[in-house]
């Protein structure tokens, strides 16, 4: 078995419920969207009109757990340490595994997770930023149907001749996020250091750093919470799904 | 008035039948696939499952002709120079305007060509090719509901150099299909030369060139043709849509 498919046994026969973070090197770490099939379209036309925050890996059938396209044999209600259950637009809580919560008409989005590239990042000799933290921007994401919401992204502090790396190295990882979209100024983008989604609040940037953003797939999930669909259930956050694609293949399969 | 914004008009005015290709350099050319709202979420999934065929730039809103994240205040009723249309998976004919044609519930897809690099391609040094083949493969896509078929490529003739040099340049490209899919052997991807889909027949592969295969936008139009939807506009060939989007941005706005 690869590291890829032991991660996913363990995850479910219930011995691996912490964070994904860090963990598993070299394969795509993917967000976890699930949706009733009349929710789906419209969702997958806001993924397509925010493509940088919400990168598409696999779309499954309705009502088929098994993502066939990038983890062949693993089943999506159990294969994850652990999930978010939002009913109306509010968070129910977290549980283990969501057999018992799946239903016929269920569509799972698996989307591309930027916590892919970082391994990338340290190989390029790009220092691991101490953090990678979380925000709310200004910026308004283009509708889809009932879906809306701000662009949230994830920050992470650099030296600013290693964020030409990052940045020349993430244009390839296109179904990860990509290039950033912003460095410098946290103001410019509407964001206050002092109040992350994730992560410890900030003062100030550090002297002599520079902080670089990435488009971030919690944007969707807030779409999707916004749009206070029936039932949404997505992995936790930190708590991504581990696919079989290499990290540095730089196209789906 | 921008180049792209006076080839439309001149277009919409009747004044443009011809084809487009080598036209307007410097935007983003697309295919066009009319559907009903109906057949949209399976054929949005088949584009996902087969990206590189498929490359997704837009998708209208259900009885909105205009494309308004890739060409504001176009309508793709009119601003093409031709279109193919499809009854029950048989061509009907060519029009020249689609307003009589279109239906409350009708979407349009944008999906990038290969057309879009061929310029870049010659800036890079990258001699033009004598001209650009497209083939079936016996390579088959991933199915989504009733849509399948063969890959379609494109083939362009080039020396070996000049072929490292059009993968580097056309990995960037990723909305206009990115890197090719094959070079060399036509016969190991199960094309023959002498059965082009457009292109004329060839023998052999002239001596010291390098036939080198882009996945192709006839791809997603062949498996909405053979998925025999009751109707289906495209663009007629190499009569595409010219978008106001830059074809050296390396992502949709």
């Amino acid at each position: 078995m690869t590291p890829a498919q032991e991660a996913r046994m363990a995850m479910r026969r219930g011995e691996w419920r912490g964070p994904t973070v860090y963990r598993v090197p070299g394969y795509v770490q993917t967000n976890l969207v699930v949706l009733a099939k009349q929710e789906a379209y419209d969702f997958l036309v806001y993924c397509q009109r925010n493509a940088r925050a919400c990168p598409v890996i696999e779309v499954t059938d309705p009502g088929d757990p098994e993502p066939r396209h990038s983890a062949k044999g693993a089943d999506l209600r159990s294969d994850l340490p652990l999930y978010s259950v939002y009913r109306n637009g509010s968070k129910e809580g977290d549980v283990e595994d969501i057999r018992s919560l799946w239903q016929p008409d269920h569509v799972c989005f698996l989307l591309g997770s930027s916590l892919s590239f970082d391994e990338a990042l340290v190989r390029a000799g790009v220092a691991r930023s101490e953090q990678v933290w979380a925000y709310d921007t200004d910026i308004q994401t283009v509708p889809s149907g009932r879906f809306h919401g701000p662009l949230v992204v994830t920050m992470r502090l650099m030296k600013p001749g290693q964020a030409v790396t990052a940045t020349q190295l993430t244009s390839r990882y296109v179904y990860t996020h990509g290039a950033p979209i912003h460095f410098g100024s946290p103001e410019a983008i509407g964001i206050d250091l002092g109040k992350p989604i994730f992560g410890d609040p900030l003062q100030e940037i550090p002297s002599g750093m520079v902080p670089v953003f990435w488009a971030c797939g919690v944007t969707p999930q807030r779409a999707a919470l916004k749009s206070g669909v029936p039932l949404l259930i997505s992995h936790a956050p930190g708590h991504g799904f581990i696919t079989d694609i290499s990290s540095d293949r730089f196209c789906i399969p």
